[in-house]
């Protein structure tokens, strides 16, 4: 069953299981003239892999990509640009054992349901590493927007229910957030959430936790009325990333408390041009964006992979039994969702950028 | 800009303003065979339109839905299905002192902004009248779907501020939601509701709160991998509902602060099939269902039309001005948001009973 | 099963039956502010409709259209237009007899095989009666057109074997096209063809023909490489009309006889511009424009109801039996293709181009 | 600007330039459990490659397909496949020298005015070679047909004004087709098509021809009405073609000169199933399949590429100049085409039997 594309004009096409012999993705709608190496992507797939931390599971993920079509004297040609990255350092013996075993809160059920024949190493389709297309088209993505005044910005916001207090400065965001392994934009919160992160990890559990992500410099007019609602679309984009469960935008679920005459952002005029004085809204109204900063939150589930014995179903004999996880895990993902997220914000502002005409979808200018 | 049609098989196309001739939908994908009449849809609509009770604006709309094609002799053709209201009881007027102040926390602005050209009147395109196009095509969704054993509940569970506790069984939820005007399973918690409401209304302002919508009896394998997920599309319909700020599926953003083996449901054997002890996954793995009831709860904003004074410009003049709104609003949309997300999510899940070979898409079985 | 929508950024949703209570259109993607009135519509619906001439079915449709939303105080507003026509002086009667007796050339049969249940009266959604919601569409987009230098042109080129001889000039086909009931742009030609359709008909036979459409003043860069080239996007408009068994682009089936220094459209300098000295690829390569007229021819077959007797199967009591047809037909359907198959093209090139950032699409300069 | 997608539930992605690193394809929707092996894929591609015989290019393209994702164990995964060809024995040298001179009946003009930036060697994108990625996926949507009883042959029933008359069986199609440089269904007709077509190759020119299609076992009921009719998709397909210029379905122009009784296919019963006599319609009425073999044929234009001196314009001086290519072309590309239209006639065919529900989209049955 097909589901493996994203957007409309600015199309991404993801492929690839987490041990088969490569993960690879197909972007198309690039506007022709745009620079773009190899080293554009590899800088955001670094941020992805893991074994960046003590944080994030060891394996040792090179994710060199290679770049196949679409590109030519370092431009782009206005054609689908393929890359592939190579799965190297793969051991799939651990998921022998396992390989009749669901492992709850995983995909295993489910695509065992749907599909009949699986690939059951390493999660197989349904693996986070499914999110190294994501995050190649993204950094395309992002350098589009770039060159057209729009920035990504990304960062944990809580984890294993340590929180940042208040709202951080897009500049604290960026001066921070690489510089501690939780990416959190404060990082005196960085310290305390990988604390805690730590010690529920060292019991042979996990933490979940919150990401945010944060654009500027989207222009008015972006977004759809009723079904193509530019929040709608985020929303899609942002749930389709594994582990999340929920998606908030500006005040978000907040607002159902909130007040009318505290929720609606009231306008004003600022150099010129109309503006809110506050972002309840999160830079969207009536699925159109305002010209403020756009808001999305996640709810990231904890890593679901953990070494405490948990109860499943061995579907080759249909039978209950326990199961023990054995290897390392990530103890906590949002850092590393952290670049996924941008990634997906990217791909639907860049493909509601080319529908509303605010870049020229042939020609990069 | 086109972004009014929803779904890839079933395919909901709507259209109409708040205050022009008529709002209208077309719906294309339904099986020949289906039995369908007027009164199927007029009795969703009924739920949905204004002036049902002291919590909802008094408009007096009729919308009465007329059937313009894809039904014969009482069943469905398999061929599109025109349904159409007409707009009466319309009263202008108030619209035309405020055509150049935008309305805070409303899409006059943003529609400006992208258009330009702009019916002002009630919202024109943008107001929650849209919705009347959803109801009517969910009437058919729920429809089709119940005939395939599937059902959709929806429910308040909580508004301004007043929640239900824990978790109401389907048997509650059927049985209350629609005595009381809030649309809350639980009678005691309604009337809270309701006293909570009518207080801050009366004082100029509004509220917000919580809407559930529930699918049971959903098969296993519904939704697609990566970009089609079925959370994801579920996430894109309901957010794509005016003031819905936030969805959550399942565990929601509680997962964001469990742990792994308290959020993981684990699984087991039931009457011979697996199934899992919880349901903090919602009712969806890796993107499909897994046999269990689907939950998704949206954050939904306070009204943003208050008769409180508001700062807002003038875009004729481009200065700014106050705002004060006469005429009466729904105090809170809750209630009223209930029968379009338990439409939504009726669109999403017929949608993808066809894609995945479930209903069969050319006979009605 | 869907399949009434057509185009990516300018989109056209039908619906209707020929004889059920109306045929409609909802047109999506129109840039707002572009001023229209029924009255553009209805020009082209009247070039459409049955009974303008003895060479066409007698039925007096009135065909008076409707707009039900997307347009305020004379100007599109960038949301859905909805166009409905009700259908009036329908008599059902001769269809009761035939029932369950699949007309041959006639969609009777298949979808009765899809469906099951059909509307047997006039063809229902199968019917000719179905293009009013193209035509209707194709006014709008070649409104748009027209504003952004584009000129759509239809001509009868050859009917019941009689051919236009050579290549006419767009003045000679804006000048004579109406002028006589074959729409052909030579009056001598059309005098024959007429003369030799009646005779056809009068033995209770029918006629087809060719019908070419040619656009004038279309940009460069229209079309995307590989699968959504130009000309097969247009190939797959055109065939989507009833009738048409076939369609040539430039020079089309002669291409295949002959030789490369024949075919190659050399290129030159004209003013500074580059253009060609011919123009057999018919204005597009590789699936791009290139400047030059984009023309089109294609095979419309003999109108299926024919009154001479015909062998068909009777499906309730699965036996062969003979059908004999009364009533009146359109003897040739190529004039009345013509309006059908220009709107079609300005469904293409409309929505190309919005696709390639030509025409702005929300708001119209 | 995308375009480089095809389908909509089987779902073809095509990406490479004919001189760059690779030409690859993702093939989204193929059902889990399908036996696939790159020997499947192989057996296609070097139907297509050139250097075959006498009458393709030299160019020695290995064409070595390698599948990189969606398989496992030698069966399907339901997730996407990914299949790449590495370019190797490109000579792009020649292209240098005439990297400013568009060559007449090619995209090379037409890519420059749309993108700017391009790849001028060996006509990047828009090469012959793009076809590599078509093929392959063909080649899965035909193993996945074939397993559902639907057959497709393919074979050239005209080259250089030879052509081959009346209708040759499948049974003369299957057995001949493979046996002659022409893939001609008739040996004879093949011998005269070969030496014609060498005689205008020896003078610097080249030829076209018509390539014919058929689809045998194709159910009933496939194809949707109006815009998705089974016709139109494949006029669309096959069109998308490079060097097609026209397509027609059963009797095709053919059907625009004859009499509606002639071309009317009428009905009778044969062994208990309705069926037609003839099949003038080529096995779809009103869009949809009737259960007659479908049959489609293009027109193909003589190879573009002929060492007879043209006329161009040199793009960088912007002046008039004379092209003299150099090299071995095609002398005529029908025979490469067979495979190709092939192909496409197998995505159509594929994709709209998991639209129909004919071919479950999750397991392969």
């Amino acid at each position: 069953m097909s589901g493996n594309t994203f957007g409309k004009i600015f199309r991404t096409t993801t492929h690839g299981e987490s041990h088969g012999p490569a993960i690879g993705v197909v972007v198309d709608g690039v506007p022709a003239g745009m620079p773009l190496s190899e080293a554009d992507v590899q800088r955001e797939l670094d941020r992805r892999r893991p074994g960046q931390s003590i944080i994030t599971t060891p394996r040792a993920e090179v994710d060199k990509v290679e770049i196949l079509s679409g590109v030519f004297k370092g431009k782009t040609l206005g054609t689908p640009i393929c890359m592939l990255v190579r799965n190297v350092d793969v051991d799939s013996r651990p998921y022998e054992a396992i390989k009749a075993k669901p492992r709850p809160g995983h995909a295993d059920l489910t695509y065992w349901l749907k599909f009949g024949h699986v690939d059951h190493r390493g999660g197989g389709r349904a693996a986070a590493r499914e999110t190294v297309g994501r995050v190649a088209a993204g950094a395309i993505a992002k350098k589009l927007l770039a060159s057209h005044g729009v920035e990504i910005l990304g960062h944990t916001v809580e984890a294993a229910g340590v929180a940042v207090e208040g709202e951080l400065s897009p500049a604290e965001i960026r001066k921070n957030v690489e510089k501690n392994p939780m990416r959190c934009g404060d990082p005196k919160v960085a310290e305390k959430m990988k604390r805690r992160v730590l010690e529920v990890s060292a019991k042979g559990d996990s933490t979940g936790g919150v990401v945010e992500v944060i654009a500027l410099g989207v222009p008015t007019g972006l977004g759809n009325p009723v079904f193509e609602k530019l929040d709608a679309e985020i929303a899609r984009a942002l749930v389709s990333i594994g582990s999340v469960k929920g998606v908030e935008i500006g005040a978000g679920f907040r607002a159902s408390r909130m007040l009318g005459s505290e929720m609606n952002d009231q306008l004003r005029l600022k150099e010129g041009k109309i503006t809110s004085r506050t972002n309840n809204a999160g830079g969207i109204l009536g699925g159109i964006s305002i010209g403020m900063p756009i808001v999305a939150r996640i709810a990231v589930k904890p890593t679901p992979s953990i070494t405490k014995p948990q109860l499943t179903v061995d579907v080759a004999r249909m039978r209950e039994t326990e199961l023990k996880l054995g290897g390392r895990f990530d103890p906590n993902i949002c850092p590393r969702i952290v670049p996924v997220a941008e990634a997906m914000l990217a791909l639907v502002l860049a493909d509601h950028m080319l529908r509303a005409g605010k870049i020229n979808p042939d020609r990069f200018e």
